[in-house]
Order: C-alpha cells, then sequence, then structure tokens
C-alpha cells in the first residue's frame, strides 16, 4: 500500500512536490505556515519574480502546467548591460537562441496550489511547524488561533524554506553537519513602471544589469508592463544601505551611478523607503534525509542567493529527480531517499557554490572587455565543437548538466579560454591555420579533461 | 553603578567567568542546567581529564587557584609513542623541559564552583535554559520540577557549552553566520588500572599515543595510579566502532592494534561495551556578541575538537582577554564585547583549525620518521636561533602567542623546514660553514615574512 505523504510548506517546490507525488498515487497533505495566497493580500515570498529554465520548464511538464505557464512566461534571451557612462550592450545568453523566462512567483505558487487542490491534494493554510521529532516523524504545528497539535506523519518532505523547521530539527541531531552564512550584501526591490502610453521603458526581452563592481542593480520584466528592479547592496560600508538615510542621499546616489534608470523610477523615494531591506542567506546542511521516513527538499535543503537565477529550477530539479526515483524503486523508501539524497546533495552543494560566484561575475566582471570578449569566444567554441565543448553558463541554464558536472568543468574551461585569449584576437587567429591546429589540441585536451564526468547522458 | 552578570553554564569557563567577574565587583549569578557535580554522582562532561598549559595556568592564576591545582596536576613532558610493532619512543615537548599537564576535569571544575561560590557567586542548579531573547536579554528557563521560568539578564555570558542555549539563539538572528560539523571519528573512554602493587603501568609523566593512521588511541595519567585511555575510531568502515560488535571482534582488533596495551586493560570488554562512544563537533558562529548585552566564551563560542588539548585553555584564555578588556575600558560595554569578539574570534577559529589539523599530526604523521626529525630540527632550530624561531607547536602549547598568529606561520615555517630537510642530514649539515650560512639565510628570511605578526608582545 503506498504511504501517505506529509508535506512542509506550500511554496513552489511543496506544491509541485505535492502534484509529483499525488500522480503517483500517494495521499498527499501539505502544511502552510502562512494564510492562503490566493484569498489573502500577501506577498510571494522572497522575490516578486524569478528567472526560469529548463530544469524549471521539465518539472512543469511533469506536473502539467507547461504549456499554461508559458503563456505568462517573459523570454529574456541575454542580458542588457547598463554602464555607469550611460552607454548600453546586450550580451546573449545561448549560441542557439535560448532564453531564460521571468516568471511572476506569486502566479506560478497559486497555479501549482490550485493544480494540487484540483489533483486532490489537502493543504493546511496558517499551520506554523516549530519542530519535528524526527525518530518518531512527528510534526509540532501551531493551528490557527494558536491552538498546539502534533502530527504523526508516515512519509515526511520539509519544503519549508531557508528557515526549515525540518532542517532545523534535523540539524539538533548528533553527527548531522549544517551550516549557514549571509552575505555581506542585502537586496530591496523597486520598480520601473510602463510610460504614460503604457509602454515598457526597457527592452522587454532581456535580463537587465547595472554591474557596479560592488554592488548592482538587476531588473526583470513583468506581464503588466513594469519591471521589478532590484538593487543588490553592501549593509554596512560606503556606499551602504547603512548610509543612504535621507532622500538627498539616494537620490544622489542614484543619479551618480544609475542616470539612465532614475528618470524611469517615478516611485524610487517611495519604494526604497517603503520596501524591506533583506538579506541573502546560504545553507548548506548533511544529510539530507532521515532513514525511509523524511527528506529535505528545495531551498529547505539547499537555500542559495539568486544570482544564477537557479533557486526554483534547483527545487524543482530535485522534484523530477525524486519523481523519478520513486518510478524506479517503487515503494522502497530507503533506497529512494537514500539515493536521492547521495545525488542531490553535491548538486546543492554545486549550485550554491555557483550562484556566489555568479554574483561576482555579475556585479563585477560583466562590465570588464576580458569578460565580454571571452564570452564571444565561448560562444564560438560552442558553434565550432558542438560535440566537445559547452560553457558552464549554458550548462547550468540550458541544459540538464549536473550542477556538480557544471562546477567540475569551471577549472578545466578557465585554463583552456586562458590558452585562447593568451594568443591574442580570436577571431583574427582562428583564420590562420595554424592556429587551429593548436586550437584544435586544446579542445581534445579539454574533452579529454572532462568526458569522464556524468554529463547525464 | 557596576551592571549585574548572568552567566550560563557552571563548567570550568562560566565558574572561572563568574570568579574573575565578582572579583572585579560585578553580581553574578550563574544558571548551571546540571545538578551539582559536588553532591550528585554524575560526569564532569565529554572528557575525564584534559591537558593544561599555560593559557590555562595563566587564567587559573587570575582566579587564585594556580597553585592548589598545580597540587594535583600531572606533568607530561612528551609524547610517548606505541607503535604497532611494539616498540616505543618518548619525543620531548619542549626544548626547555616543558609540560603540558593531566587534570581531572571533574576535580577542577568542582574546585572552580566552590571558589566561586566562597567569593559570593549564586550557582542555581537543574536550570536549564531552552532559548534566550536576544534582543531583550531574557532567559526561558526550566526549573527544577519542570516550572517556566524567565530571567531578565543585565548582561549575559554564554558559557553554556558546545550546545550553547545562547548561540543557537544567536544563530536564528538575521545575519548571524553559523556552522557545525561532527568529525567521521567518534571516541570512547577505556581504562588502565594500576598494577596489583598499585603501580602505574605506563610512564607516568608523558601523554601516551598508538598512532594507527586513521584511528589512535591515547592515554592521560590521572593521580588514582589510573590511565584514561582514549580510543578515537571512525564510526562507520573498516575497521570501526560499527564493526566491533562482538567480545570476539574487540578482542582481536586490540590484540592486533594495541598488543602492548590489551594486557593492560582487564576492564576492555566491560569498558568498551558499557561506556558511550561519543561524537566530535566543530562549532563556528559571528558575531561572538549582542550589542553590549550579552557575549558567548568557551565551547559556546568555539567548540573544538580535543586534540591539540586547548579547548579548556582557549575558553580560560577567553576569560583572561575579557578581564583585561573590563579592567582597560571600565563599565563600557559596547566596546568591552565589540572588542573581545573582534580579538578573540579569529583566535577561536585559528584553534578550532589547529585542532582538526593536529588529530592528523597525531594519529599518522607521529609514527613517521620524516616527522620526527622534522620535531629534532625544530627543536634545534629553537636553541640556535632563541630570538627567531619558535615552532608552532610551541607558541600554541607553551606561550601566549595568539592562536591565529601561530597559524599564520605554519606556511612559512613548512617552507623553511622543506628546504632545511631538502638539504639533506640536518646535524651533519650544521657541522659545516657553508651550510650554517645557508641556515642563516633561510632564517632570516622566515623571521622577515613573520616579524609583522602580533606576537602578543
Amino acid at each position: 500500500m503506498a504511504r501517505s505523504v506529509t508535506i512542509l510548506g506550500a511554496g513552489l517546490v511543496g506544491s509541485l512536490l505535492a502534484i509529483l507525488l499525488k500522480k503517483r498515487g500517494f495521499d498527499v497533505s501539505i502544511y502552510e505556515r502562512r494564510p492562503d495566497m490566493r484569498v489573502a493580500t500577501i506577498g510571494a515570498g522572497r522575490s516578486i519574480n524569478l528567472a526560469m529554465s529548463v530544469r524549471g520548464w521539465k518539472a512543469l511538464e511533469l506536473a502539467g502546467l507547461r504549456a499554461e505557464m508559458e503563456q505568462i512566461a517573459i523570454p529574456m534571451y541575454g542580458r542588457y548591460l547598463h554602464q555607469a557612462d550611460g552607454s548600453a550592450a546586450f550580451q546573449q545568453y545561448g549560441k542557439n537562441n535560448e532564453a531564460i523566462y521571468s516568471v511572476s512567483r506569486g502566479e506560478l505558487n497559486r497555479k501549482l496550489m490550485t493544480l494540487a487542490e484540483q489533483e486532490g491534494v489537502n493543504i493546511y493554510f496558517e499551520h506554523r511547524c516549530h519542530r519535528v521529532d524526527v525518530a518518531e516523524n512527528i510534526l509540532h504545528l501551531e493551528a490557527p488561533g494558536g491552538a498546539q497539535k502534533t502530527v504523526q506523519a508516515d512519509l515526511l518532505f520539509g519544503a519549508d524554506g531557508a528557515f526549515s523547521a525540518l532542517r532545523s530539527s534535523y540539524a539538533q541531531r548528533d553527527r548531522v553537519n549544517a551550516a549557514h552564512f549571509y552575505l555581506e550584501h542585502g537586496y530591496k526591490e523597486l520598480c520601473i513602471p510602463p510610460d504614460a502610453a503604457g509602454n515598457m521603458q526597457l527592452e522587454k526581452n532581456a535580463l537587465h544589469i547595472w554591474p557596479r563592481r560592488n554592488f548592482m542593480m538587476i531588473a526583470l520584466p513583468n506581464t503588466d508592463g513594469t519591471f521589478t528592479c532590484t538593487l543588490f547592496f553592501p549593509f554596512e560600508g560606503s556606499p551602504s544601505f547603512e548610509r543612504l538615510t535621507t532622500e538627498q542621499e539616494v537620490v544622489a546616489f542614484f543619479n551618480e551611478h544609475f542616470p539612465d534608470a532614475v528618470s524611469l523610477m517615478p516611485t524610487l523615494l517611495e519604494d526604497f523607503f517603503g520596501n524591506p531591506t533583506s538579506s541573502l542567506i546560504t545553507t548548506h546542511i548533511a544529510p539530507w534525509h532521515y532513514e525511509d521516513k523524511s527528506a529535505l527538499i528545495g531551498d529547505a535543503a539547499h537555500a542559495i542567493v539568486p544570482f544564477y537565477g537557479q533557486g526554483m529550477n534547483a527545487g524543482f530539479e530535485d522534484c523530477t529527480v525524486l519523481a523519478g526515483l520513486i518510478d524506479q524503486h517503487g515503494d522502497d523508501w530507503a533506497t529512494i531517499l537514500g539515493e536521492y539524497d547521495r545525488r542531490r546533495k553535491p548538486n546543492g552543494d554545486a549550485v550554491a557554490a555557483l550562484a556566489l560566484a555568479n554574483f561576482v561575475e555579475m556585479r563585477d566582471k560583466v562590465a570588464d572587455p576580458q569578460f565580454l570578449e571571452r564570452k564571444k569566444i565561448e560562444k564560438e567554441l560552442g558553434r565550432m565543437y558542438p560535440e566537445q565543448f559547452i560553457s558552464v553558463y549554458e550548462m547550468v541554464s540550458f541544459s540538464h548538466i549536473p550542477y556538480n558536472t557544471a562546477m567540475s568543468c569551471i577549472r578545466a574551461q578557465d585554463e583552456l579560454l586562458g590558452k585562447i585569449m593568451s594568443e591574442g584576437d580570436f577571431t583574427e587567429n582562428v583564420k590562420q591555420g595554424a592556429f587551429n591546429t593548436q586550437l584544435d589540441n586544446w579542445m581534445n585536451q579539454y574533452h579529454g579533461e572532462v568526458q569522464q564526468l556524468d554529463f547525464g547522458k
């Protein structure tokens, strides 16, 4: 008999997981700490929109939501860089016109909840889980009105986010390793509305970046014609949130650093002083599961910073992999959860590291001509050697190659690109036969180094 | 008016801190989770004895307990190595006959508690702190009998060990970083009693080590003629605790790996199956303090593995440094706690790293002839260049040089010793004038590299 499943958290990952498990014949209940976002006016969590890429789409397809979400997803084909001098440049992500997609977090979450309920999942809102007795699989919850309640879980998944109650209950057990740390940068959301005629004020199909070395602003398009801007900025030091305390200081700062954006932001001061300044956490824990009884999934297992746009994608991929393991191993939950942990934990660690590294890339390196040159060469190499070379960015964003494989390719790609760039102008060199032989050799060497890795077939 | 101080934990560090604060005119209360170890028969915490070195002695001197403790401390002048083939060798620690001292943890703790009470400190036993409201400085306690109780602290110190309630309350706050991890090795205490005539069965004034690459046993002398042995051993794998499940397996294992010890251990099987297998945790947190209201100290701030014998010494040094800052800054607690954090946190991180590295040294490297040769050369260099060279081991164990300074010297010492050892037999080489010029140059280079570090005057 199929086990009944309890899920903590009706966020993106919890709701999606519920659908996939229900489709596989399990009884599924979700306990969600917040009110129902479909009836209450509350935010959807830590950001307004997110970037969906192929790992996310694959999971939505399994859930049967892909086509519907595609209608309201805005493709972003590249980075639109806004330099400090007011100049701008578009930098395409993929060599085949691939895109990442700006999606409303709230809209996606509401659709997932509704679909879950249509499939027969019970969602209990306003039930906050304090802690889990891990060995006994008992949830200690506070129900609406403050009543204390315990629930005996059969099979339990913690999809309850970066501050997961299941995670912290795991972390108190002997020989469970846990770590979390915050960036010295926080973030604040701001807004660029449409113009008076209702037109978008920036290029629609791009992820906009204002890279400023130690800080940056980004903007993602929304279907209502607005852009959500996010300022990633140090909490302390100069400049920092701590130092921008008056309207004059904020205006002067934006005029200096974001001259082309500030005129598009009529509610800047209102947003800046009205919206919260939020922190950015990365979490690690090991193991991710307990015997055949429970496991962590999504942010609860691996909360990461948002700079690769992979948080939701990684969580959805957790669900895809778990669903595949259930299809493979039936009701052998010791094997399913053990294998899930073994396969996903290294990927959780890898995507956390990739996301941290991409912050430096986005705020600092993308403004560097050398970096732009490298991106161009990477794209060219992909065209010249389609069987042998795919850039790390493409692996992460446009493929299902495991994150830890992508990580493992970084050093070899750095070496390869270092050699190529040390020879001077790439386009010029390629015209010369002698260089191409050289390039073939380097590429074979690179390919030899990485081909034993798991590229997920 | 001096603030009143609340301390969580009447262990070694909490009791010592209470004495030092009381001597400085503060009202001091301690809440201790366990019963009074002076009247109840309970263990003294995680190990029976510990190795006191100069940092610990200095703090005891400040407390006025040094002379009394010296009476019951057993000096250990070096490592006594028991090789797998049954051979043995003594390896002196210092060049000036320095020693570390085997001290009974329970005895020391009882004396500290008694002295604290004599000074006028109130100790509330069997008060378990669940959590602290950090911003309000309110302790939530369970009093004897299970009654819930809150205490408003004025100034609070968490000396409540590796699983500190204050630490975990800090860790739940925004932008507080925290990590903990366990070794894959656990430990179990065993015993070597005196012989029938009441004589100690191993050399008294040494720390005995049975280094066996991936595991080891050590033994420290006690004043009652026994030795406390500790087996540090993997939880899983082969060999491991998991694999030693029958009496035959244990006997066979000890006969194979500890042939010279097993005959001295009449209660081996009783001890092995009766004593717990304990885990080994390292913890990090930042920051260590909250405004002018509270701070962590000792294991609560930096729980470390025991392999450098520095856990208690580091905690006592925290107290010494804090007392010095109070003497310097009066009642400016924002400055005192801020400066305490700034100075001690890097040292907590350093001693944690040193302790982890010394596990590899003790169980693996000490059995290596190259390592023994290096130790000999280090001692000789200290004699030849007393102003310029002091080994990292000596810095940690026989000096008050900050731990992070010792850490910073490792690379430069590795380089220096690498050069020296690559030239062949040191004693032979020193006889030749040409080598000594070389040596002078290398030493000057080393000294130049490290002399800008803080050696604590």
